[in-house]
């Protein structure tokens, strides 16, 4: 148990949290400065080295489960289901050295925190990273968060084959990190994740901190248009069944759809391919993606329906053949009220300027929230690139981040329940 | 000079017009019935080497210029310039046996009804292939009947390099067809090439044959747009610059200004290319085309104005930098009128039903405009399908069209000069 006074003065090392990222940007270290650290490849390997040896080295017991996550304790002075952060170390092919790791390091650097300060929590604490967030080099994304919290069942995760055609089980045993902790996993008193938004909304509005509410749905969709070959200059536009104009149309109509919508409502048609794809050929056969995002589940859903309805009135007018595909389809996840409002209240108190928002990636706290009440930290990200080299977020911002998650932890561990806002 | 009824009865060969069709689509045939016959190929060289040989068989006298393009000569009972008839025999990588190689071959089998009859014309004939009218090998088509004409410098011609990285003189040297009869060429005293309608128009509305009343203009235009690759979840639709959405709105348009000109006017978005290309991440640039034709050389430059203004719009409106690349750019096409009558005319003498239509794909015919009166006569394509091994025009079709080539030519060999309908 610690004192509120000696709490609310303990503040994090910005300098050591910027060394260990720096030193774990290393690892799969791009010529660019950016990290490709793909899950279960060596790159990873080295990474999960080094941060493991970090948490021993603070004087945590580690634990690997069958998926390759480690949960790294601290013991408080009770009994007790830990407070746990983390996030994930893995990283896109062209991965920035905040994404993810900032959350596991910002933990190990809240551990060092408490060490230096000779405290002990009242409930133990816990550090964590979870196996294969992207999905980048496997799908699914999430896989390591989702087992831990018995979403995925662990053979079918071990079943998995990635897109260099390897088996998760044999590359779980290649860099020795198949361990043995059960799984489903401890679950935590509570989780909270500090994450870099990813997206541009802190830094164009001004604002210091992020007080995540939730991770928008998904709907990932792969339209298929079967039209008719035809010459682009003897067929007259009445003879023709354009997969290609209606990919443009469709494409066109998503746009209309979020403006109709508005509110959360986003839409994306991010892959277009036309075959046979030459400029005087009217296209064949058209295959586009639709990406759909809303945190109203029932908003959502309205999207989809209304998608469908206008693909179908298209299909009609123009003679083409359509088939839809689901690729991805994700309900939006709701945090915990009582944390939301903790992580504004704590960053409003150390002086941040703070916002609730939504996530639009998907994050780990998010199969987290499954199991225990979760809640997220962003810090802004500039310009809002992320998945890119070019990936950065100020020190002053991951240490304002930092400060804030340090907070809310120890909140979390001391209190005998979540606090409710007044 | 022929008598006018002997003229009159005339009928060409059938089963002999099939038979060569038939031989000429051995050389460079496709396991899938069409004809791989790429200008200037081995397979270009076998088909070349067929036909002057039965031009030659034929008793004709064939010249080789020096771009390849091969003229057979039968001579009249006066001296004088030719009527010439003919096409090309060069095809696309999945061409058909119809494309092209008719029109050469229903002269061919003229030259022999002629020559079963014993008849002599008073005017010269002359039969003609023209080297690379497709272009799939080597930019620019109409290639040689270009040159022919002098509209294209030989040295530029020779200069060009092909796909698959050859010099065009290197090519013709090496299939042994750089010949030395002069350019540019003899210019004939008419010209009309018979060939297949490539598009849907015959067939569907029941008409045996078309007057070809010119080639309409082409436009195509290479569009390039700059935004930038955003997050398609953390993204609010309000921040982004997407190149993906800003070409199917543009693609969308040129359907819409099709509609709003009606008429003539075509419009094609045939190739789209969005880098990533990625279901979640927002084009950071997209490539697409646009093919635009009309029969009205204004109107063609209204749709490209109109296109030019709304591309302009809709970068300012989505923060987007577009570029543009004319691909090609040739002015509509217009036969002459006594010709265009003369073909109408004498389809309906020999029980045919004719229309007048402009053609809308580029031929041979269009660069031999610019020397003489020229004219065509479209066979209706089944389903409009041309540039394809299916491609397919009836039996009757090809010998309706051959007969009415054959009254056409002998009308203009033995007139003085060409009649004016009533």
């Amino acid at each position: 148990m610690i004192g509120e006074n000696a709490r609310r003065s303990l503040r994090i090392n910005q300098a050591r949290l910027l060394r260990r990222l720096d030193e774990l940007a290393q690892r799969g270290a791009r010529d660019d400065g950016g990290c490709n650290r793909l899950a279960f490849t060596d790159a990873d390997k080295e990474g999960r080295d080094l941060v493991t040896g970090w948490m021993r080295e603070l004087g945590m017991s580690v634990s690997i489960d069958a998926i390759g996550n480690a949960v790294a304790m601290r013991p408080g002075s009770e009994e007790a289901p830990p407070v746990m952060c983390g996030s994930h170390i893995d990283t896109v092919r062209t991965g920035g050295r905040y994404d993810g790791n900032l959350g596991v390091l910002a933990g190990l650097e809240i551990i060092e925190t408490l060490n230096d300060a000779g405290l002990t929590t009242r409930r133990p604490l816990a550090v964590a990273f979870f196996s294969n967030e992207e999905g980048a080099r496997i799908a699914p994304d999430m896989m390591g968060s989702l087992v831990y919290v018995g979403g995925l069942p662990l053979e079918e995760a071990h079943a998995a084959v990635s897109i260099d055609g390897k088996r998760v089980a044999d590359e779980l045993d290649r860099i020795g990190y198949r361990g043995d902790a059960p799984i489903p996993g401890v679950i935590p008193h509570a989780f909270v994740e500090l994450h870099i938004e990813q997206g541009p909304i802190l830094e164009a509005e001004g604002i210091g901190l992020g007080a995540v509410t939730g991770v928008q749905g998904i709907s990932w969709t792969e339209v298929t248009v079967r039209g008719q070959a035809n010459h682009a200059g003897t067929t007259p536009m009445s003879y023709r069944h354009d997969a290609g104009y209606v990919a443009a149309e469709a494409a066109a109509f998503v746009r209309r759809l979020t403006q109709e919508m508005g509110g959360a409502q986003v839409g994306t048609v991010g892959a277009i391919t036309l075959d046979p794809n030459l400029v005087n050929v009217v296209a064949r056969k058209a295959v586009f993606t639709v990406d759909l995002r809303n945190t109203d589940e029932k908003l959502l859903q309205a999207a989809e329906a209304r998608l469908a309805e206008h693909l179908d009135t298209i299909a009609k007018a123009e003679g083409v053949e359509i088939t839809t595909r689901k690729l991805a389809r994700f309900e939006p996840v709701e945090f915990d009220r009582r944390v939301i409002e903790l992580v504004e209240d704590t960053a409003k108190s150390l002086g941040s300027t703070v916002r609730q928002l939504p996530a639009g990636a998907g994050h780990d706290a998010q199969m987290l929230a499954r199991a225990c009440p979760t809640g997220m930290v962003f810090t802004p990200s500039v310009k809002g690139i992320s998945h890119n080299p070019k990936e950065h977020t100020d020190p002053s911002d991951l240490e304002a981040g930092a400060n804030v998650l340090l907070q809310v932890i120890l909140t979390l561990s001391e209190t005998d329940d979540i606090p409710v806002r007044a």
